[in-house]
């Protein structure tokens, strides 16, 4: 194939040039892995990537989910790449042996997701809410919910959801209203509605299990009353040996009442759901009461950075499809050719569809890049063997969150543009695939917290509740890279460790100046351009990974790396750091001074000026 | 219906209050109109757009049209609609009493197309393209000719194509292969393949005519051997008396080889057309031989105006139905609150949905107001009696009509984002419209002339090779308007009209900068950074257009204009204009800083470091 979809050379510098993923074998959860594990995990998705999974996205995107007499049917390719994804053990390959699982670094994981996601989302998405849904039962659950669903679920024989949304309760979470009453044999009678729940119904594998919030009868208003349940599509039947290898089901009064037809994704059925339209359907709570959302959230950086790996993988596949036809489609001569009879010349030749090639790369790798370094941060976190280590990956994983969710899905969504747009009016049709990468990307700036509410998680939460600490400690983080930047010698990433300080200055007295606002009591006036902040903020952290990555590159050229792919390669890095740090960078004070300005146009406009 | 797709006020405070159509009534061409006859116009035209066209856009979205049997077949509801534009004259609402025309301004029916196409664009696609073939015929067609063809195609009988584009010339038309062999005749064989051709076959009217670019034998080669040809589908019989009310026809030979399935625009048939598979398609020379190119080169401003106000259209439809969707959706309570119990408040009243909302209308109002300017301006060029004005305004419509086709594409598919975006999760799904505007939306960046296209027009061939009089020009009409501005007394249009003035001065000397590298040979570091170019020009340029339109407001507003809704408008005006200033204008220095800064990484990226 000539679209790579991902960079395996690029994956491969990440991890091991970049992010050093071997230092995490010192930890004792990782000691029974080495470098061969995690190239074997990284061979083994590639293959079963481009073989399996490639060849069944634009049969799954031109087929749309259907619902037949209250059944959901998916492309049927599904059911065999599901399969296989259990098959090779993905459903529990950051777990822990105990559970079956592997023990795989989140880094190696995320970078073998990396391959998996562009070739077809839908049915990665299928894997990531189970994973996502039985680690809920896993770290919440009793030990009875253990044996019967998350077991199942890590065995690749049942798949899992996250039932959050209703029709009233997007956004607004603490408006969840689905009921849930006690019984006296232990399970609660769930009744409510539920929408656009990503695999909530399907005609492949055994059962489906929802991870669902609701409100217990009596619970107090907002997030405080909420809590999680577990609600099997079917339950076990009465008096089932829980362990049997065929448990016996039967009906849980789940019903799909109808399938949201999507702009893309159409592989990925999105159900609305209704519990409990005959009385019978149980649920069985995860945890303690009333406090699901909280549980919800612990779960959520993970799942956050998934969309933003999305958002880079749909934007990858997309650049790599441009890039190959740039590179083979003829068209124009030299803007100071005056020879008509000259052949045509490739379009990668011209200067603006280089621009449009390298401003993909820069968002691509730069996305993937600060995906990569949040998933090393994770592991740190999780598993260091220092807690203070631990304590302080977590705070910086927690401030890098919102961005690396963001940003990928924002300017990946301009990436999968430009893709489609070097592709001319061919790219319009469905004669190639950047127009559907281009619907594909469009989701990741709505689910798991539209990009409003990121911005507001960023500057409202992650940084002026903790009282600036991680915003220290960020800076403490780049100054270390400027610092490894300046030692080589290198002019040009010299000047931008410069400017890369100056940048994370500005951010620092910005932020001083609307948490000052906050302190005063005017809230509305410090999150009024929670939107321009988080856009500055996302520019400044991906022009850190960009001189990350350039003065790694640039280490590895002064050791004399050898081959010419391999120069070109580093040399590549360079560019697209340049690149960043000429167009993107300066931004940051136009931005901070926006912020800054007192602007407050639509703060005051009236809707009916509107 | 509850979405007005274009806001009826904002056209006529376009047509009345900032471009006076009542002063074209002066010009002879137009003598014999008023403003009443304008107000039919308008009137009849949104009748039509809302009772007829908006219902079909459904309809027609969600049915690719179908190539059978040799055969394309289009929705419907086409037939009757176009018979409707017919009926109303449309077809030759600008053209002379001579050929059967209303001899109406641009500026008016510009202005009724603004309510004609955001219901249903492929229906006004086939008219637009229908006048400006049979206009090309009018120009420069025999009297043969314009018998048989133009009068069918303005009277709405046969339909019109622009069959430039072949599989291997798009942006480079001068690489057009279609053969046209001379016969004793008078008529030439042509043979080739045309692709992409809108409305290139389908199966309502009589006929189709085609306005095709190819090369007669032993022409030059490039754009200067570049014919034009009238290529009917459908010729008249051999010896037919060309004025008889039904015209005896016998197939031309043209045909049908596919059908372009698009990411939108699904109800327009973008069609493969293959000329003389047997050996049998006439085509009849228009003009002179050779002259092809600069013929429609003549039409060009049109057809990107055009393109740009399907640009407007299209993001205003989105922008008014998220509008409506803002106010009307409950979600979330005020960031200060406290009251878990207290109903959840309209989005509209959060401050990020405001700004969303605010900038889609900036987008929106200030696109078509640069749109409405340009056709007042071609009105000017036309047909003012002075020849200095025609002169200096087609010097100006010259310069502007970059910016209009291209911001309008660009900035409209960043507010058709934004109007899914406030959908939320609903946004993503065929419930709401949103998604299907923002598939139409992406055609307007490549057809006409892409983006790096307007870019290179913009800088190279309409403000350098000029030798920068158009700027000057441009210069002096803003000025004109910050004049203005700084009358009215309004301190905070006193310190726009200053930071225009600051802005087209930065424009100035970047251009003398490049002209000057231009100059000294290095025309590659000239154009390198058009596309910057570009986009910052926009800027200024739809500052300007903000700045009359709030300065305008301001002065209504000081007359004691009467009425709530009224006086919320103009103030809605001045929200918009304070938005692009404090939002957008900043952003040129910053991009005239790239410029000039000799950043060059995408010119030096080779292919292989990409």
């Amino acid at each position: 194939m000539a679209n790579p979809l991902i960079s395996d050379r690029n994956v491969d510098f990440l991890l091991h040039e970049v992010l050093r993923a071997e230092e995490l074998l010192a930890y004792p959860y990782f000691a029974d892995h080495s470098k061969e594990t995690f190239e074997l995990a990284l061979s083994s998705a590639r293959k079963l990537a481009r073989e399996v999974l490639w060849p069944a996205y634009k049969p799954m995107d031109e087929a749309q989910t259907q619902l037949k007499d209250g059944q959901v049917h998916v492309h049927p390719a599904m059911r065999e790449i599901y399969a296989q994804f259990a098959e090779l053990g993905l459903t529990t390959a950051t777990r822990p042996a105990e559970v079956g699982g592997q023990q795989l670094p989140l880094l190696v994981t995320t970078l073998t997701n990396a391959s998996l996601i562009p070739p077809t989302p839908p049915p990665f998405r299928f894997l990531g809410l189970t994973i996502g849904s039985a680690h809920l039962i896993e770290a919440f659950g009793t030990e009875q919910l253990k044996r019967t669903y998350m077991r199942r679920m890590y065995d690749g024989r049942w798949t899992g959801t996250m039932a959050l949304t209703e029709p009233q309760a997007g956004s607004s979470l603490s408006d969840v209203q689905t009921k849930a009453r006690p019984t006296a044999d232990g399970h609660y009678l769930l009744s409510g509605n539920k929408v656009f729940i990503s695999g909530g119904d399907h005609d492949f594998g055994e059962n489906i299990v929802h991870l669902a919030l609701a409100r217990i009868e009596g619970a107090p208003a907002g997030t405080k009353g909420i809590s999680l349940f577990c609600v099997p599509k079917k339950r076990p039947a009465e008096g089932a040996d829980l362990d049997a290898e065929t448990l016996p089901l039967v009906d849980n009064d789940c019903t799909s009442a109808g399938v949201f037809h999507k702009l893309g994704w159409r592989g990925l059925p999105s159900i609305a759901l209704n519990f409990g339209e005959r009385g019978d359907c149980r649920g069985w709570l995860v945890g303690e009461p009333n406090r699901g959302l909280s549980y919800m959230f612990q779960m959520m950086n993970e799942a956050r950075l998934m969309v933003g790996l999305n958002g880079v993988a749909t934007a990858s596949a997309a650049f790599h499809e441009s890039l190959e036809y740039a590179k083979t489609r003829p068209q124009g001569r030299p803007l100071a050719s005056r020879d008509l009879k000259a052949p045509q010349i490739p379009i990668v030749q011209h200067a603006d569809v280089r621009r449009m090639l390298l401003r993909q790369k820069a968002i691509v790798e730069g996305g993937l890049s600060l995906i990569a370094w949040c998933a090393r941060a994770a592991d740190d976190a999780l598993r260091a063997t220092d807690e203070d280590v631990r304590t302080a990956r977590h705070k910086l994983l927690d401030l890098l969150t919102p961005v690396a969710k963001t940003f990928p899905a924002e300017k990946g969504f301009e990436a999968n543009a430009l893709a489609l747009q070097i592709h001319g009016g061919y790219g319009y049709t469905s004669e190639y695939l950047p127009e559907s990468w281009l619907r594909d990307q469009k989701l990741n700036t709505l689910h798991e917290g539209t990009t409003t509410i990121q911005g507001l998680d960023l500057l409202g939460r992650k940084v002026v509740e903790g009282g600036g600490a991680s915003l220290q400690a960020l800076a403490a983080e780049l100054g270390n890279v400027c610092e490894r930047a300046i030692a080589t010698g290198d002019e040009a990433l010299k000047a931008n460790a410069d400017a890369l300080q100056q940048a994370i200055a500005a951010v620092g007295a910005l932020t001083m100046e609307l948490g000052s606002l906050g302190l005063s009591g005017d809230r509305d006036g410090m999150m009024r351009h929670s939107a321009d902040y988080l856009e500055l903020f996302s520019i400044v952290v991906i022009a850190w990974q960009w001189l990350l990555q350039a003065t790694v590159a640039t280490e590895a050229l002064a050791k004399g790396a050898r081959g010419e792919d391999n120069q070109a390669f580093y040399r590549g890095k360079k560019a697209a750091c340049a690149y960043w740090f000429a167009a993107e960078l300066p931004r940051v004070a136009q931005l901070a001074a926006l912020c800054q300005s007192g602007e407050r146009s639509y703060e005051d406009v009236k809707a009916e000026e509107l």
